[in-house]
């Protein structure tokens, strides 16, 4: 909390868009921005300015040819907005991170979808988590999210969960980090990073579920800002 | 609850797309959403399968030119897939219906916005909310989207709120709905005609406001169901 306990911890949330197929899986996000506001945090929305993937009809699931969307603008609508470049983040200004999912977590803020295990992250996305780590700062990653973190952090041996062992828990072990199977309503803790996560819409049947891990992710984040490593 | 007061509660949830300006204001949607579900109900999202009136550029707020979105696949967004057309809903098979806000409420369900107490509604939408008052269904409508319920049932007399009494409330109160002023955090309960309304984002601040007047709004809708008029 940059040094007084009692101001409210800004939290970056990072948004790529928005709608589960081509952005940011918008109950994760709008669940986040909830469980935050609810417990005092200040979110500060974080999105990359640039086109999306692709963009899907969310009604069929397919993909439409020959469209775009920029994700700072799409990400605006789910923050209302209020939403900075991702390459305007800075570390310094922040107290904890927390990255919700959704596909546009794994094929536009990295190429996990494609490339698994020897995919890139958007490089200032990871750039930005470097330094919240290394700061001691605490990361949250919700649904495919921890396979960002895993790219970034797993040769560190980090602790992380996408539900199960098997698909992209699989791929995302061979990066180093320890995956971790986990309830839909409970969530993955590696006090030592300081990184939280849970799998949400992974498992979750409804949103209800989804819910339930995110406000635990949201508090367990919150109760590391508040005991500075 | 069709005469089951054990079955789950079958509640429309009206959508015109995905994103404040130019759909449904996705805060109030999701939250809608999360509180049905956490209440046992179950949410039947519902929208129209036509284009929107504009679409907007959520970070600058300004409408763009030659772009078109359908309001059927952006609700698919918020709805996660799970969303049917309003010209195939029936309100024989719902037990309550709910109309989050947005500008899409004034300006894809009706045109309000322009044409204020002299606006014409859906005709979809005129004839499900006339069907379900006529039933004694409860009716939620949220933020801007009372001015829908004003335009259908303003000449029964029925009590609403837009927050405050100038502007948008001044406008439906033409209708000969009695419209009353509410907190943020408080809604307006018609008895009578089972119609319960909230501010929402017409007031709140942020988003943990929202939620504090959605969660009482379904909480009395659910009531309703529970209690067949």
């Amino acid at each position: 909390m940059t040094g007084m306990e009692s101001a409210s911890p800004r939290v970056g949330v990072v948004l790529c868009g928005c709608g589960r197929f081509d952005g940011s899986e918008i109950h994760e996000s709008v669940l986040t921005l909830l469980n935050l506001v609810e417990a005092g945090a200040t979110p500060v929305c974080l999105a990359p300015d640039e086109e999306q993937w692709a963009v899907c009809d969310h009604f069929s699931g397919e993909a439409r040819e020959g469209e775009s969307r920029n994700m700072l603008q799409e990400s605006a609508r789910i923050a209302r907005g209020e939403v900075q470049t991702l390459a305007s983040a800075n570390a310094g200004e922040l107290d904890a991170l927390i990255l919700p999912g959704g596909s546009g977590a794994a094929k536009n803020l990295c190429d996990f979808a494609a490339a698994g295990a020897e995919a890139k992250v958007h490089p200032d996305l990871a750039e930005l988590i470097r330094q919240m780590h290394a700061a001691g700062k605490p990361i949250g990653a919700i649904c495919i999210a921890p396979a960002i973190v895993a790219l970034v952090l797993g040769d560190q041996g980090v602790s992380l969960t996408l539900g199960g062992t098997d698909g992209a828990a699989e791929q995302a072990a061979q990066t180093g980090a320890k995956m971790i199977p986990s309830r839909v309503d409970q969530i993955v803790v590696d006090e030592v990073h300081r990184v939280v996560s849970t799998p949400a819409y992974i498992l979750a049947q409804n949103i209800a579920e989804t819910q339930a891990g995110i406000r635990k992710l949201v508090a367990q984040v919150l109760a590391f800002c508040a005991v500075p490593s």
